[in-house]
């Protein structure tokens, strides 16, 4: 028999401003100790209804197929390709950070030919090399680009690019996972096909969940394709089934009802709050850190003018230990911050201000803590720079 | 934008006695309230660590691949066959219920030749038939049996399975999801390759994980692979990067960190229990049921000598109306039972008394619940007959 010691669950609280996932609202806490149903529960079936409803609210979308995956927000990039791909046909995916390179793998993986739009990891992906490359190139079957970029910061401008994918017949895909309820996006208006979020970023639920939309355009291909969608756990049509009243609820898996409850509460929390103060709080504290971080003579990352709010990825100075300062940060205040992923690694911090973390007390908290550490790891500045900066950039307006 | 009504979330209490999710208990659902932590915590790595010597000694294995993947009992099916299958790979499958098929489902959708091992639903598949089917085959990749038929309430022997496996040289995988934490079950002795589990049954724990496991040799053959697992998310060589402390904790997806907190606690009361207890206590409450049933003048569907005491099937009496039976017990009782699956929709109930949900109360209102209804539906049967055999059942020993 196996050692059987374990300890008892005892989590440190922390003050979660990496990449996510971002802090929960207590009421979000509390929805997953309601009482556990059935998947196949009358009043269950209420609940997906209401989920639905809520997310179509903040894809803004009518699309009818709105659910979240049961997995996390890997499984709603991977649903995207394992639908709407099959063996050969064309991707032209933005390769800009690690997360437009994730998409390229999975779309390897289903078999497709994928043709790169590559940046500079920390810029967008230009509307003229879009351009270029859809107009070489014959019978796209889609279009893939990362909205928010969790590893670089940069935020991704959609519309063009939508009308690009249009202009040729493509799908237009987009990876909302950092964007969806912190940064504007509207599915519907812009001409978004197929687009996935994760449900722990700036939805401030815990993990698990995919919220996951596509219109009638996309969904019309899944009737022309000539094998079975190859996961039977992503298959969209047979969770529609089970999702939508009109497919008859047929059973396709066991509901994880608890992140439901989550998510449920979550939305609500959204709802309540509205989603243009919404996406105004998250861009005035993502400012704010922007102006305090600047002032602390520190270097942002990302391209000038596509900065996103939700997430910050600023460089890391020279004699500073990467490392070290994190789990300072970490272990004295008790704040997790990200760091560099694939080719950012060691070069940039990662710094969300999501969903519930997204407070000007955390935009505060966090410039002074990285202010101390920073001057005690030898890096000089200039006392109280960074709050001074940021306090007055919560001010305007 | 979309119509915003929606309901505040009030989910009524449930006595769970269907074929899963079963009731949780108190601990388990308070664990998901502990503060939330990110995929890359030092402490949630210690979590992780725990959580995967627990599920050794539940599957007993030692076998070092031991985690839940982060999806439901479903993705577990599909992430064996998406990893240890290839394209024209044969694999030979027991059929015998809704379970069977759902792996020929998934076998073909990952392009392996598929062999069925066809059984009536409701009975076992005998090793003869086994043992046949392989020596008439060269090369046979895998051979998959479901050890608890949820929709058939069958045990399917494994050890000559086991057995017969080696001889061919093929590996050996099998579906635990209603008996692992129910039902006897031993890995490592039975010379079980790779085992897959859902949380939310004789686990207690809420749906959403697979635990999973898989010994060396299952894993040599992914080394020999000749293309990727189509699934990333799924992928066990990456998830075993993120996973395993020797596999340098590279992150993979963000794990589903409230989940992961209620599965340690369900499994932290699994190991108070004790496992031997455990099972014996699911024993003993199956057998009560049973008898109670029969008393009543019902029939139990799943073949003599392999009925499971975690999940049973009773054919449904002619002139009673499954669905309203099943409203009724809902509506009156709070108590969900589940249908017939498949081929077997409208002939039989399907009561689970898994976990927390297995308990003497539970078939005490039970079985007096349904003999209410029944009488009031018109069947006939000597008033009491089912709780007094169920009691005098429980009092043995």
């Amino acid at each position: 028999m196996p050692e059987m010691s374990y300890q008892e669950l005892k989590p440190p609280r922390r003050i979660l401003l990496g990449p996510g996932p971002s802090n929960i609202h207590p009421r979000v806490q509390q929805a997953m100790t309601e009482p556990l149903l059935g998947h196949m529960d009358p009043y269950f079936f209420t609940v997906m209804d209401d989920i639905m409803k809520l997310l179509r609210f903040l894809f803004r979308t009518e699309n009818e197929l709105t659910f979240p995956i049961s997995a996390t927000g890997s499984a709603g990039m991977e649903a995207s390709f394992a639908n709407f791909l099959e063996r050969g046909d064309t991707a032209v995916i933005g390769v800009n950070g690690f997360f437009g390179e994730r998409m390229v793998n999975n779309a390897l993986r289903y078999g497709a030919d994928v043709v790169q739009l590559n940046a500079e990891w920390g810029r967008i992906i230009e509307p003229e090399v879009i351009e270029a490359v859809l107009k070489s190139r014959k019978q796209v079957k889609l279009l893939a680009l990362v909205h928010a970029e969790t590893s670089t910061g940069v935020l991704q401008p959609l519309t063009e690019a939508s009308q690009l994918a249009k202009q040729c017949g493509a799908l237009f895909l987009v990876d909302a996972v950092t964007s969806l309820g912190g940064q504007e996006l509207a599915v519907d208006d812009w001409g978004i096909d197929i687009c996935y979020s994760g449900s722990q970023k700036c939805i401030s639920c815990p993990p698990g969940l995919a919220p996951f939309t596509a219109n009638q355009t996309a969904l019309d291909t899944l009737k022309t394709r000539t094998c079975n969608v190859p996961s039977f756990y992503l298959d969209l049509s047979l969770l529609a089934k089970y999702w939508l009243a009109n497919g008859g609820r047929t059973y396709h898996h066991t509901a994880p009802a608890c992140m439901f409850y989550a998510l449920h509460e979550a939305l609500a929390l959204i709802a309540e709050e509205g989603l243009e103060a919404r996406i105004q709080r998250h861009l005035r504290h993502g400012a704010a850190l922007h102006a305090g971080l600047e002032a602390m003579g520190l270097t942002l990352h990302a391209q000038p003018g596509h900065r996103l709010s939700t997430l910050t990825t600023v460089r890391i100075p020279s004699n500073v230990d990467d490392l070290r300062v994190r789990q300072r940060l970490l272990n004295e205040f008790g704040i997790e911050i990200g760091g560099g992923l694939g080719a950012l690694k060691g070069q940039v911090w990662r710094i969300g201000l999501m969903g519930h973390s997204s407070t000007e007390e955390n935009v505060l908290l966090f410039l002074s803590a990285l202010e101390k550490l920073l001057v005690e790891e030898g890096y000089s500045l200039e006392a109280g720079a960074g709050v001074s900066a940021a306090t007055r950039n919560l001010k305007k307006k």
